[in-house]
């Protein structure tokens, strides 16, 4: 079995303050109680890929915590990242030690913090992508219909669609990577009907990436030439991946790539960009409140209410709120005000993030 | 020294959950990081009354919790009534329990549950009354000068200021006692100038307070008699307490007694009926907002923050709360909707009660 998968997972971040620290980030939190999304996107390869093939790049803040959600996978396939330098150093590293246990390889990269609920759709999607990237000199996206003109998504214009029959799912060749568009662009997109929200998940084969990366990115093709045939790995990664200039995989390859395609997803798929997003996905009570707690209300409406304890919340009288729970902390936000709960957190002490 | 004091200790509700419960209400707590109420009650009958002669009476469920919190008195002081039966059966029980120690006694009565930051004002007039106790056959009250027209306090009708060279407080004859009145009544007794809140406490001799109670309701005054004679004083109040008929010691005795006097209060009092209130006394903090615990606000005004475990609460956009937190419980309400606190509270299991 030549497959493997790369799951990112080094992502940081306080957007779900109080419950996200920046030693457990979304990825790391069993925010819908069914396991941490590091845990799921895990799952989600299950009968894709041996788990011996599975690896996860995290970062010294989160190794001990990523390595105890990942403990059924081989310990050496969980490397932190000796220093923060964009996605395209990141996945050049996860190509290097995919390449190092198998030159032919044809590798499937997924983010931790994305929410998918229809596994098998997921699955079968995955192992036509992978099939796929065994015998086309492609790299392979997957793209989400886009619901909304959101702003802050990166977007796949799609040009003709693929004609191959030994494919289960809709493909089609892409024309551009279009990054975060401003709000009237966004809804010339989402009327063309041609572009999809890029979901940050690539499927390749090892070959094909490094000679993209020899003639587009020289600098990553030559440091996955040499970590894949580095003596000892781990000391060559410590010293040579801080070097790595920093930049998005999208820039330092797939907009110039000879050969983009893009999947038409067949499954859900939500970022969870925020307390509100999370709100969707909460357990309904009475009147549009939603809680992973038992909640006790009186004329009060509308609320997201989340305690890492389980502890009774009691509500009365409010509407529109968010309230978050945990040991340490408490945050009662105006929902319309949810993109104000950075500001707050920006002003705590360095103990609370 | 044969002065006495009983504090009346065993009022139940939980008009403060999540943080008072059943076995733990408004005066077994420490609201203002300053001891609890029952605590000051005590601290502040210091160089009044000798701690072997202070006196509370508590109940069952929240007799543990009183002993703990009154460790300086002696042991056999703290008597947990056998069942509720109002005020005018605890007060005799306090009575009975002094006559047995000293049948000459004066006492002052207090509740543990009113909060009152001048203690040498209070002092001052407790010494005041107690002298006047020893000499005058009377039932002394203390009154509150009425700031608004409560509607859920008792007032004290006064007539002429007694003429005693011997006191250093104005101190006046009652005409009558007058339960909770309407809204218009209470607004009719605050433009008189006569009338004033009264706030529970108490002042009289053992021998004069026996001579009215025979008189007025001699059910009480035999309670008394014999509890004093008793040779198993506990055994006696666990048989026979609980036989004694409910009703309140205004209605029981001071509307019928003979001569009731009304001190003018010289301190500040507060019954602190509700988190509004505790509001006024909490540190204050920017734009209003009040608590307990550090606060991190933006774009929020006017909120109450309690905590019992002094974690961090961040408010964004959120005005007129009352948020008040617990390790198993927390209540988020609109200031305007404080009496609806109650409502909530009948809906919960009693494990949070």
């Amino acid at each position: 079995m030549n497959h493997y998968a790369l799951i990112l997972a080094g992502g940081s971040g306080t957007r779900f303050w109080p419950l996200s620290r920046n030693a457990k980030p979304k990825q790391l939190l069993d925010l819908f109680g069914q396991g941490t999304m590091l845990c799921q996107a895990i799952d989600r390869l299950k009968g894709i890929v041996p788990p011996e093939n599975i690896f996860i790049l995290t970062n010294h803040l989160q190794e001990a915590e990523v390595r105890r959600q990942a403990a059924g996978l081989p310990a050496e396939n969980i490397v932190a990242e000796p220093a923060r330098r964009d996605t395209a150093p990141a996945v050049s590293l996860g190509v290097g030690l995919i390449a190092a246990r198998d030159p032919q390889a044809s590798m499937i990269i997924i983010p931790s913090d994305s929410l998918i609920l229809d596994t098998p759709a997921f699955q079968a999607l995955a192992q036509d992508a992978l099939n796929l990237a065994d015998r086309e000199a492609a790299l392979i996206t997957i793209g989400i219909k886009p619901t909304w003109p959101c702003p802050s998504y990166g977007y796949i214009e799609r040009a003709e669609k693929l004609d191959d029959p030994a494919l289960s799912h809709n493909c089609y060749e892409v024309v551009r990577f279009r990054e975060k568009p401003d709000a009237a662009t966004a809804e010339q997109y989402l009327a063309s009907g041609n572009f999809s929200w890029n979901a940050g998940m690539f499927i390749w084969s090892v070959p094909h990436v490094r000679r993209q990366l020899a003639a587009h990115a020289p600098e990553l093709a030559g440091f996955i030439d040499r970590l894949s045939q580095a003596a000892d790995a781990p000391q060559f990664i410590r010293d040579e991946f801080p070097k790595l200039t920093p930049i998005s995989i999208d820039f330092a390859l797939l907009e110039k790539a000879d050969r983009v395609l893009n999947f038409e997803a067949t499954f859900d798929w939500d970022d969870v960009g925020s307390w509100i997003s999370v709100g969707k996905y909460l357990p309904k009570q009475e009147d549009g409140n939603v809680s992973n707690s038992p909640v006790s209300t009186i004329a009060s409406a509308n609320n997201i209410v989340f305690t890492d304890s389980g502890k009774r919340v009691a509500l009365v009288g409010v509407d529109d709120l968010i309230v978050v729970d945990t040991g340490d902390a408490l945050l009662v936000a105006r929902r319309s005000e949810a993109d104000s709960i950075k500001k707050v957190v920006a002003t705590l002490p360095d103990e609370l993030l």
